[in-house]
C-alpha cells in the first residue's frame, strides 16, 4: 500500500467498523500501512475484570533520540440513527468535497494524515535523525480503561522514553488552523444523597424534607465561583448534572433526595485540593441548615467518582513552537494555544512527556453525518510533515 | 341489632373489608343498625368518567330543624402488608384492651360510636327535638370525587339543609380529649419544569444547565415564609416534594428539570390570591437569572394540580361550645381548638353548614396494626351523646 495519500489512508479506515470495543480491522490496516515504511509495530491486547478486552497497537520507527510519539485512537462512537446519515457512516463516500465517515474527523482523519505525512517525510528525506512511534488505542471512546494509560504502561516498562507527542484529535473548531491544545482542565465528578425523614405533607414537623438540604447544598457548591480563571484557563466550572427524588405523591415528603455533579477545574487547584474545597462548602452549608425549619445541620453523604482527571499545562516550547509553527506556515494562521474544552488521552499521556494536541475540525464528531473536508486531510498532512522537519530540526539545534 | 353498644357497632363494621372504592357490605350494615332507630336511609351511587362508581349512605330521622348531621366514610386505605399485623385487618380482634382492624380508627370507629350515641339518646329521651342525620360516604380515602361532594349535592338539591355538623375523623393527637378540628388549612399543588439545552459537562456555554434556574425557582418558593401564621391557623409552609432530572450520564447537562410542590396555606390566603403570589416569586426569581452565567431569565412553566382545597374555619359557638363542653364533661380535659393537619371532607360541608370534627385518637390510622383502645369507645360515645344533648338543648334556648 503507498501510505503517502491521506484520502485513501483514511478512506480504508472509516470502512473498518470499530466502535468501540471492536478492533474491525483498523488496526491490521494500520499495521499494513506502517510494516513497509520500517516500522516495527507491535499489537497489545489490554485486559481487565468487568470490562471488554481491548486490542491497542504500539508502532516505533528508529532506535535512537530524540524520540516523537503520535498519540490517537481508532476506535469510533456508535453511529446513532443509521437512517439519519446522508452517506453510510461506513462507506467513506465522498461528496461535495467531503468524505462522510464515522472517524472522519475524530479520529482517524488525524491519524491518516499522521501516516501520510511521516510516509512523505521518508520519501523525501529518509529516515528522521531518532524515533518516530505511533501510540494507537481502540479504547477512547469507551472507558478508558484498556486503552491509553495501560499502553503507555507497557511500553514504559518495556523501556521506551518520549520526548514529545502530538494527539490527532480534532481541536480546531471553525477552521485548520484555529487551534492547539496545550492542556487540559482536569474532571472531578460526585455524588450527594441527602437524607431526610419521609412523611406527610400536612404534617411536615414529623418528616424532614431532604429536598431543603439539597437545595442549600447544590447553591452553595455553585455560588460563589471556584475562581476567575487563570492564565491559561478559563474558570472552573461546575454543574449540578442532575437532582432526583423520584417521589410520584404529591402530598408525601420524601426520604432522599441525590444530586450528581462534575466540575471542569483550572489550574488553581488539584484534584484533592478542589475535593478538600468542595467538602467545606457542603459541610458549611449542611451545618447552617438556613432552608430548615429547625435549621439542624443537614445530613448528607457524598461518594468521588472513580479516576479524576488531573488538570496539565505543556510549556515545552521546542514541541509548541514547532506545531505552531508549521500550521503558520501552511495555512497563515495564528493558532490559539488552548486548555479549554473536555478530557483526552492527553492526560494519561503527560506523565510520560511534554504533550499538545492538533488535528482536524470538530464540529461534526460524534454526530450523525460526521465528516471531513478532503482538502483539510492535504492541508493536515503539509502541517504534519512540516511539524516533523521543524521539530526534529530545533531537536538536532539544541 | 342493638346499637347502642359501640364495641359491637364497630366489630360489625370492620369485618366489612370496605377498602376504597368497594363497599364491602359496611353501608349495609350502617343501614340495619339505623333503620330500626326510625332513620330514612337513602343509598346514592355517584358516578363520574375516569373514576370508579362509590356507593354512599344518607340517613335522617326527624323532619324538623334544628337538623344535625354526623358525617364520615366508611372506607378504608389499604392494609398495606397484611403479614406485618399482629391480628388480621379485618377481624377485630380484641387484645390487651385494643380493638384491631382497618378502620379502627379512621373511622369505623367515629361511625359506631355517633350510631351507638344516637341509639341511647333515643332508648332515655326518645327521638331528638328536631332532626339528626348521617352523611356516609365510600370515597373519602380514594380521589374523594365520588363521595361527599357529590353526596351533599344530591342531598341539598332534594331540600336537605343542615345546622351544624360534626366530622367523626380521629382528631386527638395523643389522648381522647385532646382536640377538636374547627377549620382546616387549604392545600395547592403545582408543578414546575425549567427548560434548558442539553450537551456536554465540558462545554456549559453550549448548553443551558436547568438546573441552575431550577435551584432559583424552587429556593424562591421556600424562603421567605409565606406568613407567619394567624390566630387560628399555623404558617403556611411549603414543601418541595420531588425535584427530578432522571440524568444518567455524569458528563451531560440534561435539558429540563421538573419539580412538584405543595402548599397547605391558612387564612391569610385564598388559593386565588396564593397562585398569583407564587407566580410572582417564580417570575422574580426566574428573571433575576442570579445562578446562570449569562443572567438571562429562567425558561419555566407551572401547572397546577386539580381541586385546590380552600382554607375554612368555622366560628359557630352553638356547635363549638356544646362539643368542647360535652368533651371536658365527660373526659375532664379542655380540648384544644386547632387548624392542624391534612385536609378532610370536611372542606366540603363548610360550604352548607357549620362543621367540626372530633373522633378517636389517630396515632394508628393508616398504619399497620390500626387499632383502638376499648374504653375509647365507650368515652367516645359518651361524648357525643353528651354532645347531642347540649347541642340541641342549645338550640332550643337559642
Ligand atoms: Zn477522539
Ligand atoms: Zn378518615
Amino acid at each position: 500500500m503507498n501510505a503517502t495519500d491521506p484520502v485513501s489512508n483514511l478512506a480504508a479506515l472509516i470502512r473498518c467498523p470499530s466502535v468501540t470495543p471492536a478492533e474491525g480491522g483498523a488496526l491490521s490496516l494500520l499495521d499494513n500501512l506502517l510494516l513497509p515504511l520500517g516500522f516495527a509495530v507491535e499489537r497489545m491486547v489490554a485486559t481487565e475484570d468487568g470490562t471488554p478486552d481491548v486490542e491497542n497497537l504500539y508502532a516505533r520507527l528508529g532506535t535512537d533520540g530524540p524520540h516523537l510519539m503520535f498519540a490517537g485512537h481508532t476506535d469510533v462512537v456508535p453511529v446513532g440513527d443509521e437512517a439519519s446519515w446522508s452517506h453510510p457512516p461506513f462507506a467513506a463516500e465522498i461528496a461535495g468535497g467531503e468524505m462522510y465517515g464515522r472517524g472522519a474527523v475524530d479520529m482517524k482523519g488525524g491519524i491518516a494524515c499522521f501516516v501520510a505525512a511521516i510516509a512523505r517525510h521518508i520519501e523525501k528525506h529518509g529516515k528522521p535523525q531518532g524515533s518516530v512511534s505511533f501510540l494507537i488505542t481502540g479504547d477512547e471512546e469507551g472507558p478508558s480503561i484498556n486503552g491509553t494509560s495501560k499502553l503507555l504502561e507497557w511500553a514504559a516498562a518495556k523501556g521506551e522514553r518520549w520526548d514529545a507527542c502530538v494527539v490527532g484529535e480534532p481541536t480546531n473548531p471553525n477552521q485548520l488552523g484555529d487551534m492547539i491544545k496545550i492542556g487540559r482542565r482536569g474532571s472531578l465528578s460526585g455524588r450527594i444523597t441527602v437524607h431526610g425523614v419521609q412523611g406527610h405533607a400536612a404534617y411536615p414537623h414529623l418528616a424532614d424534607n431532604p429536598i431543603r438540604g439539597m437545595l442549600q447544598l447544590t447553591q452553595a457548591l455553585m455560588d460563589p465561583p471556584f475562581d476567575h480563571g487563570t492564565d491559561n484557563f478559563q474558570p472552573s466550572n461546575l454543574e449540578v448534572t442532575t437532582i432526583d427524588t423520584g417521589n410520584a405523591a404529591t402530598n408525601v415528603i420524601p426520604a432522599r433526595a441525590t444530586a450528581s455533579f462534575n466540575i471542569r477545574f483550572n489550574d488553581t487547584w488539584t484534584a484533592e485540593t478542589l475535593r478538600a474545597e468542595i467538602i467545606r462548602r457542603l459541610d458549611a452549608a449542611a451545618a447552617d441548615g438556613a432552608l430548615r425549619p429547625d435549621r439542624t445541620p443537614v445530613n448528607y453523604e457524598i461518594v468521588w467518582a472513580d479516576r479524576p482527571s488531573h488538570v496539565f499545562l505543556t510549556r515545552n516550547n521546542a514541541l509548541i513552537s514547532s506545531l505552531s509553527g508549521a500550521v503558520a506556515e501552511v495555512t497563515g494562521l495564528e493558532p490559539k494555544l488552548s486548555t479549554t474544552g473536555g478530557t483526552s488521552d492527553a492526560r494519561f499521556i503527560k506523565d510520560y512527556c511534554p504533550v499538545v494536541e492538533f488535528g482536524l475540525v470538530g464540529q461534526t464528531m460524534h454526530m450523525v453525518d460526521e465528516r471531513v473536508a478532503v482538502a483539510d486531510l492535504e492541508t493536515l498532512t503539509r502541517i504534519y510533515e512540516t511539524f516533523i522537519e521543524r521539530w526534529f530540526g530545533h531537536a538536532a539545534t539544541e
